[in-house]
C-alpha cells in the first residue's frame, strides 16, 4: 500500500534514530513513502513541533499518516495515541504536539485572550475526528525499549496504519487530547490588536499569532519592542528594511530586507506583538 | 508516472518549508521520487545554488526534473521559467540559477575574462534547449501566496511536469534566459593563468574555476594569498599540507591534508588563483 | 528491483556530493529507495560511522543495501570492499567502518580489556558471511574520478547489487577486514567494572561499551570524571539530574534531565566510566 508517512522529531541527523525509524517502517510496509517534514527541533520543544506541523500537513495527500516525536515523557505514563481527521492520521505522544491542529480544526467559539505558555489541559476532539489510545501491543516491536518509542512503538503503528488497518486495532477510543492553550489575538482597552510571537524561522522571519482577518484593512502600524513598522508589503521583494507581511500561512511576519529581523530587534517567542489601528499623529 | 524530481532551496530543513513543497507534489503524482540536493545554500545565495546545481545535475537520469528556488524575488516581477535540455528539465525563478549550466552547455565562443561578479544579464538558449515563461496559472496552488512561489507555483509545475505535461503547457516560449557572469580563466601578461576560486565546500576545500584542460601538464605550481603551493597531487590521501588537486567536477581545488584550507590561508569565493606555468629560481 | 539503499556519509548536506550518489543509484535502478542513515559524521570520523551505523542496520528490511563512505584514504590503495551477512549488505572503503558489527556479528571468544584505539587491524569474517574486494571496473562509472569514489565506486557498485548481482561479480573474496579495536569492559582488581565513552549524541546523552549485562543486577552507581551517578533509572522521564539509564540500543548512558550531560560533565569520547558494584559506605 503507497502511502505518505511523515516524520517530524527533535532526533537531529547526525545519529541513527530517524533511520532506524525508518527501517522499521520499511520492514513492515515496502511501499511507504516517508517524508521528514524536520528533525531540526529544538530539543523537547513540542510548541515548535506542532507550529511546524500545523503548516505543513494539510499540503499533504490524502490519507497521509504524520508521525510526531518529541517525546521527554517517554517511558513514563504519558499517553501514545492516534488522532485521525476526516483527510489525515497522526501519531504521536499525547503530550501538545496537535495543539495547533486541533486549533485549527476547531470551531473558535471560546476565543479569549490567554498568554503563551506550554501548560497543557485536555481538549475535547474537533468534530468529524477521532482518537485512540494506543495500547494494544500486539503491533509494537518487542521487547518495547524504555527510551525510545518513536522506533519500537510510534514507527510499526505507523506502518501498520498506513496498510489501512484501522486505528481502533491499536487500542480504546477516547474523547479528548492534551493542548497547550494557543494565544489568540485580542483589542486591548485603547483598541489596539494585541498578539505575540509564536515562530522564528531561519530566514529570521518572526511570525505572529495575528492572521490577516486580525489586521485593520488600512492605516496598519505594527509596534514591537518599542519599534514602529509602517511599512507593510504583500511580499518580500517590495519591502526595504524592516517590514510587515502577510506570510505563506496566513500569519502577519515581520521581515528585515536582506537580513533577519528577530536578531536585529532582539524578538523572543512569545513577545507582544501591536498592531495600531489608528496612527498617532 | 515514476520521475525523479530534485530539490535545491536556501530554506533550510527546521522549517516545513520544504515538507510542504514536498506534499504538493506528492499530491499531484504519488510517483515522483523526490531528491533532495540541497536546502542547505545560504539565504538568497542564487551564485551557490547555480553551482552546487551544476555540478549534480548531469549524475540524474535522463528526464529528471529540477526544482531550484532561491527566490528573493517572489512575489515581484521576475519571471518563473522552464527550462529544458535534451535530458533534463529545469523549474525556477528566472533569477541566475542557472548560470553555470547554461554557460556548461554553451560553446564558449565569446570567452572573455569576466570578474566574479552577482550581476546577470540575458543569455540566449543553448542549441537544442527550450524554455518557458509560466505564466498560465492552471497548474497553480490557488490562492498562491506572493510569498512562497516554491510551494504554490514551482511545486505543482514540477509535479505536473513530471507527468508528462509538456513545457508548452505551463506559458509561452522565450529565447533567453537571465544569468550572472561566469568567469573564465585568462593568462595575463607574464604568461601566468589567472583564476578565482569559485566556491568552497564543507570540507573546507576550495574549488576554483581553473580546469584540468588550463593547467599546464607539468612543471605548475599554485599561487593564492601570496602562499605558492608546488605540491600536487591527483588525490587527498597521497598530497601532505596544503595541495592542488584536480576535484571530482574536473576543477582544480586546493585542499589541506586533515585540515580546512579555505579557513588555514583566510580564502574567500572571488580571491584570485594564479598558476605559474614555470616556477621563477 | 525495489531494494532499500542506506547512505553513511561525512559529506555534510550543504554541497551536491549525496545527491551526485543518488542520482547514480537512480540511473541505475530506478527502483532502488534510498534512505540516509547521516551524513553529518565528523569529516575522517570512521569510529563515529561505525557506531551509527550499527545501531541502525538491524532494523532495515532484510536484504538491504548499506553504503558507507568514510574515505580519507580516496584514490590510495585502500580496498573498496563489498561484506554480506546473512541479512545484508554492506559496501565500503575497508577501513574501518565495520568495526562494530564485525564485534556484533562475532562470538566475542577472545575477549580482552583493550583502550579505545583508532589503530586498524585484519579482522577474520563472521561466520556465515562474505567479503569481496571491488576490483572489476566493469560497474563503476568512467571515468572514475581519484577523489570522489563514492560517486563513482561505491554508488554503481550498490545500485548495481540492488538489482541482485551477486558480490562475486564485483572482485575477488576475502578472507578478513580490517577494523579497530572495539573496547571491551572489565574488572579491575578491586572488582569494580570499567567502561568507555564510545560516543555522544546530539542530545549530550553519553554512551559507553557497558550493555545491561555488564550491570549487577541491584546496587550499582557509575562513576565518571569524579562525579558518581548513583541514580539509574528505566526511561528518561522517571530520573531527576544526572541519571545512568540503559538506552535504545542496550548501551549505558549517562544522561541530564532537561540538559546536556556531556557538556555538564565535560565527558569526551575515550573517558573511562566505573561501575561500583558495591557502595562504599
Amino acid at each position: 500500500m503507497s502511502r505518505v508517512v511523515t516524520l517530524t522529531t527533535d532526533f537531529g541527523i547526525s545519529d541513527g534514530y530517524v533511520a532506524s525509524m525508518k527501517g522499521v517502517i520499511l520492514g513492515i510496509n515496502p511501499q511507504a513513502n516517508i517524508v521528514d517534514i524536520t528533525h531540526a527541533i529544538a530539543p523537547q520543544s513540542i510548541r515548535e513541533a506542532s507550529f511546524i506541523l500545523h503548516t505543513s500537513w494539510r499540503f499533504f495527500p490524502e490519507g497521509t499518516i504524520h508521525v510526531i516525536v518529541i517525546d521527554p515523557g517517554v517511558g513514563s505514563h504519558r499517553r501514545a495515541v492516534i488522532f485521525k481527521t476526516p483527510t489525515a492520521t497522526f501519531v504521536t505522544p499525547d503530550n501538545g504536539t496537535l495543539s495547533y491542529i486541533l486549533h485549527e480544526l476547531s470551531a473558535e467559539k471560546s476565543a479569549q485572550a490567554v498568554p503563551l505558555s506550554d501548560q497543557i489541559a485536555k481538549r475535547a476532539l474537533p468534530e468529524g475526528c477521532e482518537a485512540v489510545s494506543i495500547t494494544k501491543q500486539e503491533y509494537w516491536r518487542h521487547p518495547a525499549s524504555s527510551t525510545f518509542h518513536g522506533r519500537d512503538i510510534f514507527a510499526p503503528v505507523a506502518a501498520h496504519l498506513s496498510l489501512d488497518l484501522p486505528a481502533k486495532e491499536f487500542g480504546e477510543s477516547i474523547e479528548s487530547l492534551n493542548a497547550f492553550h494557543i494565544p489568540i489575538p485580542f483589542k486591548d482597552p485603547t483598541g489596539h490588536i494585541i498578539g505575540q510571537v509564536i515562530h522564528i524561522d531561519r530566514f529570521g522571519n518572526v511570525i505572529t499569532n495575528l492572521r490577516s482577518r486580525d489586521i485593520p484593512a488600512a492605516g496598519a502600524a505594527v509596534e514591537i519592542k518599542n519599534q514602529r513598522i509602517a511599512n507593510t508589503s504583500s511580499y518580500y521583494a517590495q519591502g526595504k528594511g524592516m517590514m510587515a507581511i502577510i506570510g505563506s500561512s496566513d500569519y502577519l511576519e515581520l521581515s528585515l530586507k536582506d537580513g533577519n529581523a528577530a536578531a536585529f530587534l532582539g524578538i523572543r517567542i512569545g513577545d507582544t506583538v501591536k498592531i495600531l489601528s489608528t496612527l498617532p499623529r
